[in-house]
């Protein structure tokens, strides 16, 4: 395999997007950290990169990437995709147009420690119960002001995007893309009552939701056990609390 | 000038990682909201390219950077760093490098929204003192842990550099280097009591923070009023109810 990546094995996270890119190209790549700890893989072999001995340039966290033939290790999420991205035909040419798609990698990047905040406001260390009431005041103004702002800023994109193409990027498919893929489903997930109010007002992101979903490997993909299902310790989680009344 | 940075004109904030690194090339620029409006420049230039009317690839938040030629902008403040990293020699020549000082950069961009988020843990809409409670407990979780993983984490790389200059990245300056410049003087400013504990088993930080800061043209510039002062509207605030106690 070309390329292993490194994450927590029991969620989406960070790791989600970098997944989905290998996957929607094709590439082959070994999973570590959910793999066999009896075949030198597993956790273990994730924790002792992440001790950060004898590695050259140590990630401060997951996910990170190892390529076949370097010593250096690769990490985070959007880095990680602006590497990837030329080489899995994710993105234009253009150097100006990378910039661009990088560009809004990270204000994804943004987005999602907002979302990740949500639920955690005080301190990531801490379980969600203890930190339930800030949650409720965090994520009520995520709902009424944040989400509309990330989700008005995207569908402009979309609808000013010279290439035509109901995406975000140029005029093909984008990694960009299959990450907005999974921001739209992992806050119907989290939010669902906010986003069904929310949607009808973005439809450029929920056609670009459904058409990455329908994508030949991308489907496969979503229906294997290769993608981790949402769940409670991931960063979109679903609070019923947390959303807005029905 | 080849540049034009856009940033809110009363405050250090991200457009300050930008600054430094066009203030230690010597390159020329103009801060264009900091100046007069009826010149056609100030706020009012800032909020017309912000509100994204004609422009090609519009951004979701200061800072941003206009390019002489370009009708792109460029935004994110680690894309712009990415951008100008090899133009104003702040990073080394080599593709491998140029990735290590991203990654870095985007760590030292985590931390700046963790740093934030001490005094607005609830949202960035409403006032500190509407969130001072919450704020009171991040802050403490903060300064006893966050801030050692971090601090921790980049002593760890300048010890582990095998360009040995005592700086993050290689042989040379980089902008990396001048970022973190900035976290240490910011902290020192918003966190005094904690930093004066954490400081002395961070020799390393303080050496990088102490050699920037003599550099002749960052000596000149911290000087002149091209530099906002570190105040209560920025990232780094100093709440004395928010550091350890003495």
């Amino acid at each position: 395999m070309r390329y292993e990546l490194y994450y927590w094995p029991t969620l989406q996270g960070r790791g989600e997007l970098v997944r989905l890119a290998l996957e929607d190209a094709g590439e082959g790549y070994l999973d570590v950290a959910r793999l066999p700890a009896r075949a030198g893989l597993g956790m273990p072999a994730m924790m002792r990169l992440l001790s950060g001995e004898a590695v050259a340039c140590p990630p401060f966290a997951p996910p990170f990437l190892r390529i076949a033939g370097s010593k250096q290790l690769l990490a985070q999420t959007a880095n990680i995709l602006l590497f990837l991205g030329p080489r899995l035909g994710l993105v234009p040419k253009r150097e100006a147009s990378r910039f661009w798609a990088h560009q809004l990698q990270l204000t994804i990047a943004d987005w999602l420690v907002e979302v990740h905040d949500t639920h955690h406001p005080i301190a990531v260390g801490l379980y969600y119960e203890e930190q339930k009431r800030p949650a409720k005041q965090r994520s009520a103004n995520f709902c009424a002001e944040r989400l509309t702002k990330y989700l008005g800023y995207f569908e402009k994109i979309i609808s000013s995007n010279p290439g035509w193409n109901g995406g975000l990027v140029g005029r093909a498919t984008s990694y960009v893309d299959l990450s907005m893929f999974q921001m739209i489903a992992g806050l119907r997930y989290a939010f669902p009552h906010t986003m069904s109010e929310l949607e009808p007002k973005h439809p450029g992101l929920v056609a670009l939701h459904d058409r990455i979903s329908a994508r030949p490997r991308i489907d496969t993909y979503l229906k294997s056990k290769r993608r981790v299902p949402f769940n409670q310790s991931g960063i979109f989680r679903h609070y019923p609390e947390l959303d807005l009344p029905r």
